[in-house]
């Protein structure tokens, strides 16, 4: 089924796998790590692995189908042969990735792509194909999905750029393809959660890193999470009973968030928006007013969440003043700190989260700010149980507790979710392979590159601020105005020009494939640019680049 | 930073990576075939990318760390190398973990892999580890976590198994790292996501394939957005108002249900629970009862699921019965098919859905009996426009209406997750790979060795089914009594003893690392053995190894 040639390349000469024996058995970290230093890498590298004998070749792979790879018989040939032909192909798409010269997108319409590009057909049939069509498949995925989203000009997101200790890490997950279901089935991954957590819990300023938490799929299920855990701990009857068990509750949030808004909904609870700062903070005196004008209507007042980072302004509300008020009318007090709590990794910058640790729950994804490849999302709770008493099923059916472990480190009970795919892999290993001082030079460097651009801006002929002072997070936000808009006076006809200006920039900006940036609409106020920086391959120049584009394509709008 | 050695394999000689001029720009399909079967597999391996000079080399990495590797100056080396040895390593443990003589678990306690073994050590700390270390720990993540999940012999979980096509998906998804919000970031992958969730309707039977859906983290979050559609779509107030806009609704679900019951203790809705067969199935008289009970008590009943294969006993719920039922009383009816759906992909199992075209939504997980790795799961809604009216938020600051593409195709407004994981493309790469009838194939392969592990135990001396029957699906559910306990009079100490049989086996299986199979107790039921089958690299000789070990492991208790 393969022909093997003449030159047969080594691809698997020198890597050990199994063969651990080199280190000591030893539990004192100090001694393992100086044994491990004393091993020169010249022994790690020629203590091979008598199993790794495996050599690329060329393979015929238009006479090969899914069929014929592991577990077929003497399907292992072709399978790793398929599987260094698929990384070849992915090494290279990484090495243009990170190539400056690289266009940032070739945009193609829905209908293009759906039509057929050059062969890329995206139908499915009944009958096979083969793998060499496999490959071609892969590689334009790749090149029609595009890369921008990982190059170094693209703005338009929270997420961005491609780590490479992470990407490793996500590889390395979906080799082992478990599930975060019971410590039976995912031992090493469910410690690596817990140790995690516990760390996280530590960087908020619980005592100890006490309490509880786990990973979800996202920011707004994180704060599902919260809101559920929160109703359990003042009405734990609702879990059996339902919401006839509980008074009509109310919650608080500020207008500016659009995680916590996505999970609301689904609650069926009446939600209260907080009157916001032209900075899109909650204004304390408002909430308390708010609270006391609940009550008096014969509602309950539960849970406040305060942002750490909204999406748009990126927004850090007062967390004190907060916590005083759901102190004194007991309340659940959340932190979403999805986009902002990356923030709390960095000396400089974690004060804007000053009162983070009277919070009850945050809410801190980990695939936002620090580079994590997505998904990546924690949601911490401060009182233990909690997290589990409100999720439970006690399902004897799916977690057995006369099991020959010990089954506290189950995790199942806690989660909303059955199987739950494992995320904490690619953060543990890229925390290992950076230290804690690596993800604070990472956040540290990003702050510095939106303060360089908002000086840049600021004031310079053309733009202006969406609002007033120093950005607190990344998101710097602004309006570009055309030389023709420029002196118009205030009024109607001036914005609604403007609300296009954004448009156009970018719409040119695809077409060109040069960069791309977010914009949108906020309340009163028309489309605005809105840059966030997360990805640690920006530069300077970057930035320098971004408002030269903005100022050459929208010079004659 | 890494020094080269004198024989420089080639890791990277032959591919072509983005020369994609062999084929024609032409976009009928019949004609793009024919030209791509003309050219001979040569021209494909030939057609070398000038771009693909990768040449693996043995690099030193004590002295290198994450800050060396791309987009650090000089990185592109250091990062080829690394990530090479990262395959090495997977591609070492997917040859391990499809040998069959390979263990199938290396149990360690909680607190033995939180001391640390053998150097392991998950603490994490503020300074950076060097890449060495870290190719270490990814070793020892994959020694420690151990492969039985991914073992012929483990029948343990509803998801099993390791698809190399999959797992390259998987690998090209982290890749790529992008995310399915809008179409503008990830355009391939948000097309491949529409056309495989339309193929998965008119496998349902829909009309042409009409109607909407979406993929999610799980069947959880899948069966969530049902309760939240039905609700929108009966109650659209709700959205806006809360819950005191709709009357007290009633829910409906069997009792069997794992996934639903985890979805609906976050929905303030009394739940009601149908009495059920033996076998777990909805009785739709009663069902029928029920609903004029619950009107009767001034509640209206919205809402019903039909279970398409239960978690415990496979069992599958009379949809048509159930369908007629709604009609009756207009009610939405919810097919859960995570576990289940995949049958509708067999031509001779897929009549046990029969009905499932009547449904107003339908949950399916590929990540379950379809061997897609985990998360896959699909929530399909048979009318157009309810799953975004129900969760738009017409957000402007999130979704630009007024971008330069047909928006329609943007995703995140029909989301309740902002962003939301790449889940797709691992799916649709099977499909393209295996075709309709490799799932076909790969379903009837594993009820048909249910089947014969059914037919072998029915009558089998010390075997005992726990309901009558051929199964429907794969879950054959079993007492294995021991010799002791056979021949003991019926009564609550054979109960008491038999109860503790099933944890004792599964305790030996672990300890001598053998096999894994799971087991639980069901209502009135003491602990039995639930078999599933989803692993295609399963055989008749395993499932006679596994009764083989049960009888052994069994004999002296």
């Amino acid at each position: 089924m393969s022909h093997i040639s003449s030159h047969n390349h080594s691809f698997q000469s020198s890597a050990p796998c199994n063969n651990l024996g080199f280190l000591q058995k030893n539990n004192n970290l100090e001694e393992k790590i100086s044994s491990f230093k004393e091993r020169s890498s010249k022994d790690l590298l020629d203590n091979s692995d008598r199993d790794s004998r495996f050599r690329r070749t060329e393979t015929d792979f238009s006479n090969l189908f899914a069929r014929d790879l592991l577990p077929a018989k003497n399907g292992e040939e072709p399978t790793m042969q398929f599987l260094l032909e698929v990384v070849d192909i992915l090494t290279n798409y990484v090495r243009k990735t990170f190539d400056r010269s690289t266009k940032v997108l070739d945009f193609h319409h829905p209908h293009q792509l759906l039509e057929g590009m050059e062969g890329f057909n995206l139908e499915l049939s009944d009958q096979p194909e083969s793998l060499e069509q496999i490959l071609v498949d892969c590689r334009d995925t790749l090149k029609y999905g595009h890369n921008q989203y990982l190059s170094h000009l693209f703005f338009n997101q929270l997420s961005t750029g491609l780590d490479i200790i992470g990407l490793s890490g996500e590889w390395l997950t979906s080799t082992a393809n478990t599930n975060m279901f019971t410590y039976e089935i995912a031992p090493v991954f469910v410690l690596m959660e817990q140790l995690t957590l516990k760390k996280m819990r530590e960087i908020i300023g619980w005592p100890d890193g006490e309490g509880d938490g786990i990973f979800s799929p996202g920011g707004a299920i994180s704060n599902m999470y919260s809101v559920m855990i929160a109703r359990y701990k003042f009405f734990p009857e609702v879990k059996t009973k339902g919401m006839t068990a509980a008074p009509r509750l109310v919650l608080f949030t500020s207008e500016h968030v659009s995680l916590i808004q996505h999970s609301f909904p689904h609650e069926n609870i009446p939600l209260t928006c907080l009157v916001c700062f032209t900075r899109g903070r909650v204004i304390p005196a408002d909430l308390e007013a708010k609270v006391i004008d609940a009550k008096a209507r014969g509602c309950v007042p539960m849970f406040v969440n305060a942002t750490a980072g909204s999406t748009v302004y990126g927004a850090f509300d007062p967390i004190h003043e907060i916590a005083d008020i759901c102190e004194k009318y007991n309340m659940w007090l959340h932190v979403d700190g999805a986009w902002g709590g990356g923030l709390l990794m960095s000396r400089k910058h974690r004060h804007k989260l000053c009162g983070v640790e009277r919070a009850n729950s945050v809410t801190w994804n980990p695939h936002k700010m620090m580079g994590v490849p997505l998904q990546c999302s924690a949601i911490l709770v401060r009182e233990r149980g909690v997290l589990s008493g409100c999720n439970s099923m006690c399902a004897g059916y799916l977690f057995q507790p006369d099991k020959q472990y010990d089954v506290s480190y189950d995790t199942g009970d806690k989660a909303i979710q059955c199987g739950r795919h494992v995320d904490i892999f690619k953060f543990w290993l890229m925390w290992k392979a950076k230290g804690t001082i690596g993800f604070e030079q990472h956040i540290d460097k990003c702050l510095d590159l939106s303060h360089y651009l908002y000086t840049k801006i600021k004031g310079r002929e053309g733009y202006q601020m969406v609002f007033d002072g120093e950005p607190q997070h990344t998101n710097v936000c602004f309006w570009y105005l055309p030389p023709g808009i420029r002196d118009m006076p205030d009024g109607q006809e001036k914005r609604e020009k403007l609300h296009k200006v954004a448009p156009k920039i970018k719409a040119l900006m695809m077409e060109s494939g040069t960069t791309m940036v977010g914009y949108q609409p906020q309340g009163d106020k028309v489309n605005f640019f809105r840059m966030v920086i997360s990805n640690p391959a920006a530069t300077r120049s970057d930035i320098d680049f971004l408002t030269d584009e903005i100022e050459r394509l929208g010079q004659d709008l």
